[in-house]
C-alpha cells in the first residue's frame, strides 16, 4: 500500500459521514456530489510560514485552513456542505496526521460539513481545501452594492490578528479556530445587496466591493468595532462578513444579531472614500494583507 | 490592488470563457456552477521537485498539472467541464505567469474546459487544480470489477516516463502535455465495469481496482504495450485508463480504438495474481510511484 493510501485510510476515511448529497466520497478517483441546484465552490491555500507559523499544532493548522477556505462559501450566501482536502507535508509522521485529523473532525462537527476526498503529497506543509456549498437564495456578489446602501460588519475586527499575537492562549482563539458567521448567513442573505468575507483586511475587502460595484464608501468606526485599535481596520485574518444592505433594511439587519454593526454608507464615487476611526480621519498606505508582500 | 488580484486580472481573467454551466466565474469569493445533475470533482497537487522538475517551462507546469488532475475526472466516466486553480509561486514574476497562463489557455482549448476561480499565494511552486465534470452515465468505480472480466489499458504504458527522461524533446512529450483519453471515455463508459487512471504505475493502480473489488488479476503484456520495457509496468505518469469489462464486450471494447489493448483477466483471489511480460513472470518490489518514497 502506498504511504498516501495508508494515511488516507487511517486518518481520513474514518471521518466519512454518510450524506444524501454525497453519492461517492473518499477512496475513488473522484467524488460525486448529487445536486439539483447550483453549487458554490472555492479554493484557498494556507502555507506554513506564510499563512500560519511553522510548528503550529496540526489540529489548528487543519481547523484554521478549513475555516479560511470555508469563509468564502458563506460570503457567497451559501451553507458549506462538503470539501476536498489537498495536503502537503514533509514526512508521513503519524502523530502529525493524527492531530491534523482531529482538527478536520472538529471542523466537520462544528460546521456540519463532510470531507469527500483529496490527496496527500510530500512537501513543505501546505493545505488546500476546496469547499462546496448550497446557495440559500441568489449568490451574494461583490458587484451589487448600490449608492446609499448601509455598510455592515458581522462581528468585531481584529480578533484573528489578536489571536495570532497570543497563540499560547488557545481558548476562543479566532486565529487558531476562526468562528465563522454560518448561523447568521441565512438572515443576512435575505437583506444583503453585496457581500465579501474580510480576510485580507477590512478596508481592502470593502474596496473590493466598491471596485466591483463601481461605487465609493464612507465608514466611521470606533473601539466598539475593533479588538485593539485602528490597526484592526487593515490587519486581516478576520473571517467575518462585510456586506451592504438598503437603508430601508437597516433595522432589520441590526435585529439579526447584536454582533452586527452598521459602520458606514456606500457613496457615488471612490474619489471621496472616507475612513474615520474614533472621529479621526485615517489614511493607510498598506490597506491589507498580501502574501507577496510578506 | 494586491499583487494576487493584479496577477489574476492580467493573466487569468482573460482566459474566462462564457458558459451556460458557469453562473459566476472568476472574481468573487466563490464560483457558482449551475447543475441539475451529479457533479464529479477531484483535486490533485503537483509540486516542484516532486511531481515536476524545478525550472520546467511554466506553460508545461500548467498544462501538465491540469492534465494530471483532470485525468481522474475522465477515469470516473465523466467529461471535464471546469476547474479551480490554486497556484503557489515564489515571486510574482510576470514572465513566469505569462507563460503559465499560456499553458492554462492551451489546456482549456484542448479539453474544452473553463477556469472558474482559484487563488495565488507566495511559496515554492505548487499547483493544485480542482476539477469538475459531468457524468456520462453511472460513475465508473474501482470497486465493481467482476471475476472473469477482461482487463484493458487505453493506450501504451511508459509514455510519460519516457517523456520525463527526454524533456528537451517537447514535441508530443506525454510528460509535458499528457494526452488524456477524453475522446474515448464516452464509449469506454458504456462497457466498463471498473476503471482507474494509471498515474502511479500500472500494477499499483490495477491492484487498487482489485483491492476495492476484492478480486485478483492475471495480466500478460509485451513490448506492444510498453514504450521502453517491463519497467513501464510500474513507472507511473501514464495518465491512461486501466479498466475492466465483461468478456462478452471484449470485441466491442477493442473496436472503440486501436489504442486500447486487452491485457488480462480478473480472477477470484489476489493470492494468485500473475504478471507476465514477454511470457516471463515478473515480480516487483516497488509496485508504483509514491511521493513519500521519492
Amino acid at each position: 500500500m502506498s504511504k498516501e493510501k495508508d494515511l488516507i485510510e487511517r486518518f481520513f476515511r474514518v471521518l466519512e459521514n454518510p450524506s444524501s448529497d454525497i453519492r461517492i466520497g473518499i477512496g475513488d478517483d473522484g467524488a460525486v456530489i448529487s445536486s439539483n441546484s447550483d453549487i458554490v465552490t472555492t479554493t484557498d491555500t494556507s502555507r506554513e510560514g506564510t499563512h500560519f507559523p511553522a510548528n503550529l499544532e496540526p489540529k489548528y493548522i487543519a481547523y484554521r485552513s478549513l475555516a479560511v477556505a470555508c469563509s468564502d462559501i458563506i460570503a457567497m450566501g451559501a451553507i458549506p456542505t462538503s470539501f476536498l482536502l489537498s495536503i502537503s507535508h514533509t514526512d508521513a509522521n503519524d502523530d502529525w496526521f493524527a492531530s491534523f485529523s482531529d482538527g478536520v473532525k472538529e471542523f466537520c462537527v462544528d460546521y456540519k460539513c463532510n470531507l469527500i476526498g483529496g490527496d496527500i503529497t510530500k512537501g513543505t506543509t501546505c493545505i488546500t481545501p476546496t469547499f462546496f456549498g448550497k446557495l440559500l437564495g441568489k449568490p451574494l456578489l461583490r458587484s451589487s452594492a448600490k449608492v446609499d446602501d448601509c455598510i455592515f460588519i458581522s462581528n468585531t475586527l481584529g480578533r484573528g490578528y489578536s489571536g495570532r499575537k497570543n497563540l499560547s492562549n488557545t481558548e476562543n482563539n479566532h486565529f487558531l479556530k476562526p468562528n465563522l458567521p454560518q448561523n447568521l448567513i441565512d438572515a443576512i442573505a435575505s437583506y444583503a445587496t453585496a457581500c465579501i468575507d474580510v480576510s485580507d483586511g477590512f478596508i481592502l475587502d470593502l474596496e473590493r466591493i466598491c471596485d466591483a460595484s463601481k461605487v465609493g464608501f464612507k465608514v466611521a468606526l470606533n473601539s466598539k468595532h475593533t479588538s485593539i485599535g485602528k490597526e484592526d481596520l487593515y490587519c486581516g485574518d478576520d473571517y467575518i462578513l462585510c456586506f451592504t444592505a438598503s437603508k430601508s433594511d437597516l433595522e432589520n439587519v441590526l435585529n439579526i444579531s447584536e454582533d452586527i454593526s452598521h459602520v458606514g454608507f456606500i457613496t457615488n464615487s471612490s474619489n471621496e472614500n472616507e475612513i474615520l476611526y474614533e472621529n479621526q480621519k485615517v489614511t493607510f498606505n498598506k490597506k491589507g494583507w498580501d502574501s507577496f508582500s510578506q
